[in-house]
This record gives C-alpha cells, structure tokens and sequence, in this order.
C-alpha cells in the first residue's frame, strides 16, 4: 500500500482531557511525517450514530487518508476491531457501526480484524485501545504497511452496520401514471449542528423529485406539531428569525432558522419523526 | 505571488461538527505543504463584531500567511466574496466587516472579488462557501496564484468596514493650556476573554497620556454602576479576588478581577459604554 | 542540543480566544518546521493542579520534545520562568509546580530561569508570557538552541513541586507476618475526565498488591457515603448504568459507570478523600 499523508481523527474523547494529545504522540513516533487532521472530538459520550453522521460527511472531503474513528461504549469487550479499504482510503475504528456509512459511501474493498499486535503499543490498556490499537495500527497503515498484515481478512459483509434512518419520498406520475402521494415525504433528524439547523435523513434530490424546490412552501409535521416553513436556497432567503428549509452543504434537506436556532424553535433532536408536505 | 507556508482559519462553525476538518480537507487536496492553524472556530454564530476582533489581535503574531476568516451570516445572499492583500498577508472572507479591523491594522495594498469560479470546488453550495469558495481560493493562494487571479479587481475603499468602537480619551495641559478632562475616558467593552477580562476600546498608550498609569486609582462608570480599582500592570498587582485595571497583552486597557471574572463582577458585555476617571 | 521535531502545548487559554493561537504563531516565526500538538486549552483557568496532571498523563506518549504548559495565575509576578531538561525531552513554563509531576516522572537533569532576554518576544507585556516568553524560547529550544543559552542554570532541587496526592496501601502478611488493612486503601479523586470517570491517587499496581484485582468487589466510603462497586477491567464488565472500578489507561484505580458518569452519580470532585475496603 502506498503511505498516506494524511490520517484524520473523530472521537468522542472530548478536548479537556489529554486523550487525543496521547494518541496524536503515539501516531508521531510511527509516522512522524504524516499529517494529522482532527475532525472533531465533541461526539456526544458513546454516540455511535452521530459520530457515523460526521465522518461520513467529513471524510469525502479528504484526499486518500487514513481516517481513524473511535465512539466504542464497547471498548475492551468482544468488539472487533477493525480496518476497511474504501475508495483510496483506509478507515479503522471498532466495529460497531461507526464507520459503516462512509465505508457504505467509499465503497469497502477489503476488511481486516486489527489481530497483529505486532502493530500495537506494546502495553494495551482494557479502556483506551484509541492509544493502545486503533491509532498506532492507522499509523502503521499511514506508513505504507500493506491492510493484510494488519490482521485476519474479514468478509466486508459481516462488519457491523448502522440501520439507514428512515426516508420515504412520495413520488408518483411516471410512466403515464398519475402522482400520487407527490411532495409527501417522510423523513427523520440525521443531526442537528452547531447552528441549531436540523438535518433531516431526506436528501434534496430526492425532495426535487417529489417537488420540493425553493420557492415552494411546505408544512412540517412532528410530535402533533405543524408548522408552515418557505423552501429557500439559504437562510438569506427569509427574513432573520423566520424558518426556512432547504438543501444543505452535505445535500440534504434541513430546516433552518435565519440567525436563531431551528432546533431549540421547534423542539427537533436527532432520530425525531417529520413529514414534509408541500402546501398547496 | 510567492507561496505562503502559513494558513489560519477563523470561523464561528464550532467544534461539535465536521465543518472545519471539511474544510482542512478542501485546503490539504489543493495545498499539501501548507501548514494550517487554527485561529479559533468559536466566535458565537454570526458574530461578525467578535470575529474581527480576534482575528485583528492574533493575525498580527504570525508569519506572513494567508488568513481565511468565516462569521458569514448573509451566506449564499449578494455580500461579495473578498480576498485583500494586506502587509506581507492576504486575508479571505466575507466582504461584511469581519475582515476590517485586521486588514486596516496590516494595511490593504490591493483586493479582489472572488469572481473566478476555476478556483472554487466544482460544486458549490448555497449555505458552505467556506468549503466550497473561500478554502479553496485561499489554498490556491497559499501555492502561489496571484491574487490577481482570484477575481475582479475591487477598490480597496470600497471593502464594508465596520464601525470603531467609541472611544474618547480627555487629554489637555499641552502647550501651556490648562488640562482639561485629563483622566476622563470614554470607552465601550470591545470583547471579553475566557478568563472574564474586560478588554476596553482604548489603548494603554492613550490612557497614559490622560495620565492613567500603573499607581493610579481609577473610578469605573457604566449602566448606573460606579467602582473604584487600582490601575496595575498584571493580576497579581491586588490581592485574590480584587478588581485591577491595566493594560493587557494586546495594548488596551482591561479590567479583571485576580483569580476570577470582572465581567461576571461587574455585569459587562462586549459593547457596554464606560468611562474612566483617575480618582484625586 | 539536537532539534526537535515535536513541540506540544498546554494551558488553561482556552479555544474562543486568539491567545493559543498567538502562541502558533510566534513558535512558526522561530521554528517553521516545529510540529505543534496541542495537548489541550481547556484545564481551568489556574487550575495548576490539573494541568500538571495531564501534563504528566500525555506527554509519556510524545518522542522526544518541548513541551511548553502555561497555567499561570502569577503571570507578571516574581514566579519564575523556567526550562527543564527530563528524559529526552525538555519542559517549558512557570515555576509553580505545574511541570513537576511529569518532570518528576522523565527524571530532571538541568535546569535553567529564563533570563536571557534575546531568546523573548522584543516586546514582553505582562500579562502573556506565554506568547512573550515561554513559547518564542521554546521555538528556540525545539531549533537545537542548548538549553543553557535560555538563562542562569539552576539547581533542580530548587524547582516549586506539588504536593503528591495522598495515597495509603494497606499490605500486609510479608516476611511471616499477618496482614495487617490487607485491602485497604487510602486515596483522594486526582482527576475527573469528560467521561465523568474518577481517577484516583493509587496505581492499579499498588491496589493489586493490598488484593484489589479484578473480579473482588469494593466498598468505597466518602463524605459520609459508601457504596460497594464491582472491581473490573473496563466499563462492559458491568451492565450499562452500574458502577465499576478499575485500573484505568494511565494505570491508576478509577471509578466509572458504564454508559454514564461516576462524578455526578457519587458528587466526586478532584481531592475528594475517599477509601477503598475490599468487602470480604
């Protein structure tokens, strides 16, 4: 395998304490050339899903890395541990589901089970195999080290995967059918961002295809709620402290408040329930 | 133009998402040399104000780079897109005021409006521009594009400034006058530190000529509050838990409180109107 | 001194202010092709206790480096400033104790007070000696500069320590005599982590040789309360919500919930005294 230059980092580790500083030192004596880029370490505490919803929308943006991702509540028990060829990019992290929709996105090529010890630290901890496995076998990997020596093979369809949220997207009319159920969409909270924009688990070409395009009001419905929103580009589009929906930066459709928080106006967490219907 | 080793990014996007590594990502695939820094990604959403202050006091310690700077509210709306040259640097960002202070402080030699789209990523959003236009623009700036390339030419005195902060400093007795309001300053809350400092929009230089000086007893006023603090040169000038004046780490006059927070104190607030007069 | 290729930063600056970035920017104008890694921003303001602590935890996982620590709240005062040369590496900061437990861990060699004013900023305010002092001499030490150029040697016995935490082992039954408060064990909480885990002051090690293994459950008593826990080796030895203890990944006895936080379920705080009886 040739060497990556860089090899990026997601976990829930948080930034008070010195967790990811040891693993970035553990990285530096494997692979002192490599470049180090963190995604992000605020993953809520053993939220599996979340992280898998920010990797997935981070890594594309990567040149070919190694990206390693730790949210394991399962550390030290009979999770594997594991490392996927996808794309041009290696992903490693236990194997619960956290990195299964980017390797979904990438394309898993091939899978190991991280046995060889020989590419861990020489002591392992029963709590911290970010340290002690998964960031010195990604370092190992970053250097060149083929996948095969990493570990046994794995059959890339035994890794553990996330269920797909839900998304149903009523689109009727071809073939000389009549529509039916057009601009009925069903959908729930992927993730909710800094912003307080809710993104929901529909992407925008899917909502275009049922007729949900800006200029187009639309009624949101979730936990006996409703409530009328604008189908807008970007926040711009309304007035500040209006709500607005529209396709985000990572292609789904979210809801949005210009200058205010979406999620805190409207109650919305991630795995939340909506319906989009376009208004008539 | 010579390439640039350096590249800092100052954004209101937090910690919490993959916004800020997508863009590390974006930048690495154009520049993979370039060293990034991290100036700080939590200014308060949309807090243009803050975000130029910090960017203008921390710019001014490092070498000469490419300073990409992101509190864009009216994203995806008609505010330009601006990339300045400015002393030995270029700064990158929304044409909204956040790039201002930092660039009058360097001193803009030229600018462009980033209207060159063979320098934005392929796909652009209406809601990322820090993703998809305003990294990938920097980062070719960073190999060495010249700027003039980055778009249409603009004139410099055309760039949205914003506002100076109040500031009034009573200085007389020169030329054989009498001094007139020597020791009044009229000042406002320009930003609040981590530690709960009080950085005010005057200079130490302009509060020792109104005779504001370590030594010097000095009545604070605002919202209908009046205190008196010593006038010092670091924390340790008053006992635990005592107000101290001084002039702190980046030449203005602030107020703290040893070993605790003046703002939490006294209730001041980034633009809060005070004035300082040297108690007789 | 040969160079470093590693220099790594701690402080309590924080992340919403320029100040760690100022400090980037001030070592790349001296050592451009220094790696900076930052340990973490967040050990609360003049907590010197727990930035020596992760001090002492993260940099045992770094090759040879600066490590420059700036917990400081007698910035500006008579403390002195100093470099510290343990092991293969070099320690930077304050002399206030904040260095002395992983100094005490690499094992000092020499010691010097950063008097030499050609290594500092050319302008030294005083509040920011992190910027103004101990980060450009850094800079300058991670280049090869030898320590001694930095200032006047000084004796290591002179450099300010903390306090060891208090930490009392019962053991018992050596050389043909009973065991005498086999089990028991005197601690005080060391450090909370994002987990909301409590690291206790008495290695996993020393717990092991008063009986404390895996599988023996605990009382612990504190403040009045008790509770028996589980002693395990990770948090899945216990089903999700309970208590369990265990030698955590820096080898010191801790207390966790699995899936949730020992800290608020216990109200354990840093120096909290607690004791550990191994219930028969």
């Amino acid at each position: 395998m040739a060497p990556f230059h860089c090899l990026t980092f997601l976990t829930d580790y948080g930034l008070e304490d010195g967790f990811v500083a040891a693993c970035h030192g553990v990285a530096l004596q494997i692979a002192p050339n490599t470049l180090i880029t963190d995604i992000t370490h605020l993953v809520p505490p053993g939220d599996i899903r979340r992280g898998a919803v920010v990797l997935a929308q981070t890594a594309r943006y990567f040149p070919p890395a190694v990206h390693v991702a730790v949210v394991d509540p399962g550390v030290g028990t009979a999770r594997r541990a594991i490392a996927v060829a996808a794309g041009d990019s290696v992903f490693v992290g236990p194997d619960n589901g956290l990195l299964s929709w980017a390797v979904a996105e990438f394309g898993a090529t091939a899978a190991v089970s991280l046995t060889n010890r020989a590419l861990w630290r020489d002591t392992v901890t029963a709590t911290f195999h970010g340290r002690d496995i998964f960031m010195p076998v990604a370092a190992h990997l970053a250097t060149g080290t083929p996948l095969a020596q990493a570990g046994d093979a794995l059959d890339v369809a035994s890794l553990v995967m996330l269920p797909r949220p839900e998304s149903r997207v009523g689109v009727g009319g071809s073939g000389g059918q009549p529509p039916s159920e057009l601009g009925n969409i069903g959908a729930e909270v992927l993730t909710v961002d800094r912003f307080g924009n809710a993104q929901l688990s529909v992407t925008g070409a899917d909502a275009a295809r049922a007729g949900l395009v800006p200029g187009v009001p639309v009624t949101l419905a979730w936990d006996g709620h409703e409530r009328m929103v604008a189908f807008g580009s970007t926040f711009g589009d309304v007035t500040a402290g209006e709500l607005v929906g529209y396709t985000d930066s990572a292609g789904y459709v979210a809801i949005a408040v210009n200058g205010g928080s979406a999620t805190k106006r409207l109650g919305l967490r991630p795995g939340t329930r909506i319906t989009l219907t376009i208004t008539k």
